[in-house]
């Protein structure tokens, strides 16, 4: 166990400032090593080089042509290949995406709605596969007793539909639904599924273009490196007490 | 006014023995024309044929090819052709159809995830767009001051997904997410959205043949012509206090 | 049967302009010889002053000295010698109380707390176990089929503490927990309990008397005649399709 | 700074093996001074003293004479007496108590729902105005940058009255309103409300004696020492992303 590398795969880095990142450099240096997937392979790129860049470590870019079943299938089966038994282990897995289309209802357009059924359904759902898939042939890890986590990303939008939100909201309700059905069907197999309620919102370049009204909250509490730490807690978290869901608000 | 008779879309009509069936019938005995909508053409056919042969009864069947949002686009336009103003004026619409893949996790397959997203996202979006931008185009109802009525059936998994539930669960949580933001934004333009909660499980062939666990429950309260009962109270709530969601326990 | 009389017992009347006098009227109107229940004596006798004077109008107040148990039961004992069989039968009980100290939370005092546990928690119970109790001896209604219906006021409050509504919320909260208890325990007794959470602010000369933030919220679609209608339609729902809560937004 | 020790408040001990005693033993080792409240002297003073045993120590019991606002509020005078600046800060408090009547309805005493209000509201809400009051006093501590922090221990009854939970819920429901409302208040004055529903039951000799049907539940992941461990992250948390609610399945 001692020459085993854990693994964490992460999907969903954006520009590289929000949540997904910060998990990834935050695991990275727990001595976590970093299987990164996400679509646009440069804001890939740059971070898999900055966290390769640092001592001791270690990533991976599994850049995804779309959010297809089998394409999160592949970057799975890529994934494994890279980091391989006894070497690594993968132990836990972050779904971090969301497609984000706030606008008015009738302004919403048909590929907004595919893209929400397509992330927030469909890729979820195959990458949580793989993940359960995976963990289940670990063994129990020493001291908090489980095979793998699986954590979720969620938003105030996964609890209350609101003007604005009905395309972002659906896609996260789906992805929260997913996550405790999880929780409630893994758990006796001392695999950790949990999603994370991130209220407010992180400012990025990505929501500064976008410009929403939104990010006028002036009560924006929340970093992605203090995020961070919350899923390092979840991933930490001895199975005799188990968190399914964290509200940060 | 007088000489315009009003327009039910009932969407998921089943077997003609669940809930949207009892719908059209009930809409139909208070002398709404009904269109009914759904994939099989039998089931269509026969209520169609039920309906018409009743006094004063007076219903099309409108049949999907898929739940595509093209497929559901193109039937509201025939619905709209068929019960064209000023004749007929679509008041109500409800959405009644769910995928329902009961399954333990790993045994949902990649089919079942994508009727999930088409159903529970996809289709939901374009059905709710539809008859959003029919009702736009209506007068407000005498005394109750309203466009139209869009109402959605939900069911225990759209509040907790559950062992078994991930698929159905994902599908209801995204409906319940997209009725709450149009509850939401059409509110203020007298146009009304509800969802409507069924908790238990209403005895049809369908479940019958399936022979699910669920089926089992001795505490069987509920019958599709209560449900339906409930639909037409919300359709004649008064605008001054409109109920978004009702859980019927 | 034919010549028994429907009793509703009405707990909660305020100024007379609000929900619990609202529900009083309709019921009045519908042949429910009316029992008011409140605090204050001036506000109680001018309602039963005018419902009495209606056409059959029939009605009779009970007013409470405090919201102690005791002087609840007191009242049941009152109001089932004043309204007894066989002439009478009591059918329907509504509570429609709740101690509103919209305050800072270091502005609260410790009557206001005390006046939330009084009314939130002791009076709630009281109340239901006397209505509970009453409804037991009772036959299934016809058509119906239930012994009595119980129905709760609820609020946003109900769902959601937030700034201000630290002592409101915690009494709704308790209350709505206890129509959530009272609805899955008693169901299959058939009695009927619900909960009905209006969302936005019954403009009131109370409310308008405190000039509190929350009025100047223009969405106020809400008035205590419609809410009224809603009652009714849970008293006269059918056992076979309960609703437990019904969420007006 | 380096000279003053951190303090913890923690209110309801049961017999020694439940949440709360765990809390105090884990933030003892963490070099925490603990002040103990609870009713039975009996458990507080045998807690205080294995407290005071352990190397580096400090424990005091503060025991009530009764839930009422009065004994809470003198019981915080005295911790804070005993542990005065600059020697001594109160940096965190915990609310673990709730009156458990798990009965039938009609079984509930009216001592049952006196001991619910006074509990779950009156001292609630005491004991909260004094934690607020304290850290509001507090600098802000380095690197996390909070003035305290006041954790509530929910349960699955905080979220869903059930038959035989409708004392229970009844105060735990109205708790979980106090910390929410608590939570948006003071988050911006960075004093830190949250609040941690455990599902399941940890198993205590109160509830072995009990005998209670949901005892029998085998899937008992939870134990006292593991929830401890979430009350420390708590506490700890970076006032970036400050969890409101923890829900541990």
């Amino acid at each position: 166990m001692a020459s085993t590398k854990k693994v964490i795969v992460v999907a969903g880095i954006g520009n590289g400032g929000g949540t997904g990142a910060a998990v990834a450099r935050l695991f990275s240096k727990e001595g976590y090593a970093v299987a990164l997937i996400a679509r646009g392979r440069d804001s890939l790129s740059t971070l898999e080089k900055e966290l390769n860049e640092a001592p001791h470590g270690e990533a991976a870019a599994f850049p995804l042509s779309s959010y297809s079943a089998e394409a999160v299938q592949a970057a799975w089966a890529s994934i494994k290949e890279r980091f391989s038994r006894p070497s690594y282990e993968i132990r836990a897995a972050v779904w971090n995406t969301g497609h984000g289309a706030f606008k008015k209802f009738l302004d919403v357009t048909p590929e907004d709605i595919e893209q929400v059924a397509q992330v927030g359904t469909i890729a979820a759902f195959a990458f949580s596969r793989e993940a359960i898939l995976t963990f289940k042939e670990n063994s129990l890890e020493n001291e908090i007793g489980k095979r793998g986590a699986l954590i979720f990303t969620g938003a105030t939008a996964s609890l209350r539909g609101n003007v604005f939100t009905s395309a972002f909201a659906a896609g996260k309700f789906a992805t929260r639904a997913l996550s405790q059905s999880l929780n409630k069907e893994f758990g006796k197999e001392n695999i950790h599924v949990a999603h994370v309620i991130i209220d407010g919102v992180i400012r990025t370049d990505r929501t500064h273009a976008k410009g929403l009204e939104w990010e006028q909250n002036e009560d924006l509490r929340l970093n992605a490196e203090s995020i961070a730490n919350s899923y390092l807690y979840l991933v930490k978290q001895d199975r005799s007490a188990w968190t399914w869901e964290l509200d940060c608000t």
